[in-house]
């Protein structure tokens, strides 16, 4: 069996990566990419290393409007451009795993909040699975038509957290995230905030107030842990390409050890392919995932105050984006969960 | 007047940061420079970036052992080791600023515990003077014959959170300190996790529990807050030379508005030269202290869920090392105290 | 004596480093800044870095079409820009130090071929003194009312040749020019090209033929070898912010040593305050001389071929640009030529 | 049928570069790996990205000294210890892949000229096989016993001249290569030159004159040019990981244009899979390539001076290491050419 797909909106890093992953996926076969800008040019005009490849040409979305020959779609559009494009494909029998925002939000009206305009497909938002693998359960995302993939950031913290909550081993009035990640994440259009000469040397932080990430991270924990919750979300730019890591600050509940609180964690995902929990005294980094759809946790109890300390590490681009859009695609189509994304991390 | 400095240990990156700035300094002479590993050879063979300074020869600390020819000695000596030089120096009269950690604890059995060494000068400890001016107050320094100069993380800690606790308008009891720290902060040394190949794209925490610096900043806020209290601090290695960021989540006592606790820092920072706190939502960035003498604050109060986040960027060597290091100099020798500090900062 | 000096396109790095050193110039005051772009606007909103200097508002260009309040004009304008603001700047008696690339080639012919424009001020083109002081001469400079500021890639060239062609002591007609410059080099406006994300990790030549820097070290490397001459340039792109190293490959006419050439260069720049010959064996390095106005030179021979290497690096955006800038301006105005240009390089 | 592959020395960047590609090839089992100085460690404490591999146990060499179970063996240890290993493996029957320097010149005493010691199995040099599939011819590989995998440096400056020797459309007296390498070539051992610190910001060149990757150019390209040569070299050390690109300064013999340099590559490779030629106008950056086993090559003709450059890039510890190690070692067993190497490049 061969997976016909096609790629919307090819020409940004996540479009990018989805390309690198799925042309060399043993069961799919790329069908189409889109690219409005770059309509009629080879895609490896546009990325310089898809040269191995030079058969991939920029289709305009408007070539799709009314079929597909596609068995999944893969949007990575712009956030608030998906959910004009998404139910179309939907009514044609294409499954869909969209890669922006636009379908984690359950609530309209947290999405209008957050979002600043009124959802124009709210009807899909209860029917949207939010595909996070190792936390969603494997079987919604198998059923589903529409996969609402993950945020970078979310995925980095819910990794990290949410098996904790689910055991109500911390408190959930106190969860404060930390989060760093690599400049791709702020895309690839031309900004200058995002030149080399801005961002080398010149970590900082950024949004401290009002990231968009913050609702999705909290209807998810959430949903774990049973109960509304609010966070402290801080998220950073790191002056790297790839990478995020988040370091969470908890109140335990559970009088753990240090090495109960890791082994917990460990038993937790002991089975999944893509989470790794390290030893205690071990610091994952973001190099060694790198290119990878692997996240790495690490624990560190802090006795003197009492705060538990839990990092996560994931390529954004991977694990975080197009990697994680694969595993569900993986999981619809009833495939290996981890064809396609076996490559190891590069390092250095 | 001119001040004659002598550099013990010039061979790292604060004695060839010290150098940089005494040797443009309009009113000292540097007398000599020591390096144990280099002894004999031009500093210029050791910092090629010091060309312009042929003149500069290393010499043996043995060389100074019963005399020196300098006003004020600048200690760039390793941990442990700075211990058993300054108290000959002082001995001779010289006046000392000590960029080690040695004399940063007042409490003896503190520094046992965190350092894993009985301190060998211990009636050193009540006499040196922390020298973090804005902080500190200016009258101690310009009366000590021991400075004790700030650590690189404190520095930038202190800056963000003394004032608030010094008006008690924080508590005490929740001060999560999140910071980052270019590598130069590991100093010279050949290590294996300080290599380029290592360091890029590689983001990552590193002993979260335990860090040394964890006691000064203790004993510090506690001393500015009148009580003693613990801090949850996490350091972090970024992928760049030079820069420290801190992110400070505190819990308000006071019920003030965010301009309100923006404004509360500026005013208590009007009259610093080296202190600037920006409008609510802008972000520091390393990048626009590198090279200077400057701290840079921002406030964000995140009304949602009550806390306050509190960022402080410096350059680890020159506000958290060697320039501090001549302000406090420039103290205790009764000149201007912006005196060899006046260069903005390197951007990009 | 105070030189009020304007600085007519600050927003750029040029602009901004033109700011960085002449704010901190013992002799000079800002007397104003233009940017059309940001009229209106504290400089330090559109550079982080410049927040000790919140006075300086950027004005629009026009604001100074009548009249100056300066005794020398910076014009660190865009390309084909400068030539229709300097005529009316001379005419009202203000001396301009020009740093784009509109007066630096004598010839109009040469000038339409290579910027693709007939020049609007031809008749400025054999008044404009070409300003590298290490080889222009001191004289023409004091009396200039037009300086064209060499660039970057120029400037590390023609300091490592021409003393050797002026010696007639390499040949003509083999001149290898290969270039690498830091990415500060292609400016701070947006470009998805200079993004950090492309540019790190990315190491890559660009404009192989047709560089616009071409005519331009040929007019001043044939004016010093007293002949026409051609060479090949090729620049390439660091992933770094600032620096230039340029490896040039020459043949030799006189039968030296190694060491002979390295003393050649030596002795001829011995008493230069911004050159530093290096020993025979050492290489220079873009990060001895960042953030400082020196050039550093060094030489091997390779007697297995017969082909004489010598490399030079220096700072793009100092002695590359605002520094010579400043060195030029201190000799017209009868100032220390070191004035405001001591600073030592920012290591690491 | 499954290749049971051994690594000696698996500690080093390209060590675990082999680990890497070796782990996921379709058609390989590794069946140890070995290293003196992390001997009985698993090789995911020595590699963090390798944490998927938790059963690779660093074992001794001297596991090895009698028997070894594999029917390959790649032998990345230091130079002048290989030779001092590989003969009891072939003596054994196992066909060995070296990666270090140690069989790639033919002369021992050329050998005991650049390397400095004379060589202690002189009887191997003229068996091994020198292994740039591209260049060697493929039956060669197929049959070898001892493949002497190319340097870094040579890979990417062969691959772009050898087809111009063999066409006798270059000179062979005027060959100027300016090669820039990223750090990782500089091995993973603790060096101060090797510190973050002192790569980042700080391009420079190294060993202008002797490095010992000359004679290995020299040998090889003249072995294609059927006559010997000698080579300008000139190696640089970029700020970034991984990536070699090298500037090829070359006079034609014959009189073709730009389009019909690039056609004469572009034919010559038209059927290998690794390499790539871009088109006229277009330039090669190491990120197109980082990861993968690809060159890409890109030609420019100066008109004005008669100088034709060709450019090209590889990923230094790939197709300038451990890729083309396995590309031999695939062509040795007998299987698919590519397998193991299908990787697309990861960009950013």
């Amino acid at each position: 069996m061969t997976i016909a797909v096609g790629i919307f909106g090819a020409s940004g890093y996540t479009g990018g990566e989805l390309v690198r992953l799925l042309a060399r996926h043993p069961k799919v076969r790329i069908a189409f990419v889109t690219s409005e800008r770059h309509a009629g040019r080879p895609l490896a005009e546009v990325f310089p290393h898809l040269g191995a490849l030079p058969d991939l040409i920029c289709r305009p979305l408007t070539d799709f409007k009314s079929s597909t020959d596609c068995d999944v779609a893969f949007c990575a559009l712009p956030h608030l451009t998906s959910m004009d494009a998404v139910p179309e494909l939907l009514q044609r029998g294409t499954r869909v795993v969209d890669l922006s925002a636009d379908f984690r939000l359950r609530d309209e009206d947290i999405f209008h909040t957050w979002y600043g305009e009124a959802h124009r497909a709210p009807n899909l938002l209860t029917e949207a699975v939010y595909g996070l693998p190792e936390m969603t359960g494997r079987e919604a995302i198998k059923k589903a038509r529409l996969i609402a993939n993950p945020g970078c950031y979310p995925t980095s913290i819910l990794l990290a957290l949410a098996p904790l909550l689910k055991e109500k081993a911390i408190e959930t009035e106190t969860l404060i995230l930390d989060s760093k990640s690599g400049v791709s994440g702020a895309g690839r259009s031309a900004k200058q905030d995002s030149l080399y000469a801005e961002v080398a040397e010149g970590f900082r932080a950024y949004k401290t107030i009002g990231h968009r990430h913050t609702p999705e991270i909290e209807q998810e924990l959430g949903r774990v842990a049973g109960t509304t919750l609010k966070v402290r979300f801080s998220p950073h730019l790191i002056p790297q390409s790839r990478g995020i890591l988040s370091t969470c600050y908890v109140r335990p509940r559970l009088p753990l050890t240090q090495h109960e609180w890791r082994d917990l964690l460990a038993t937790h995902y002991q089975d999944e392919p893509f989470v790794e929990v390290l030893p205690v005294g071990q610091h994952p980094s973001t190099l060694q995932v790198r290119g990878s759809n692997h996240c790495v946790l690490g624990v560190a109890l802090d006795e003197r105050t009492g705060w538990l300390v839990v990092m996560s590490v994931i390529d954004n681009l991977v694990k975080g984006a197009s990697g994680q859009a694969v595993q569900n695609m993986n999981l619809m189509m009833g495939v290996e969960e981890t064809a396609g994304l076996e490559q190891l991390p590069l390092y250095p």
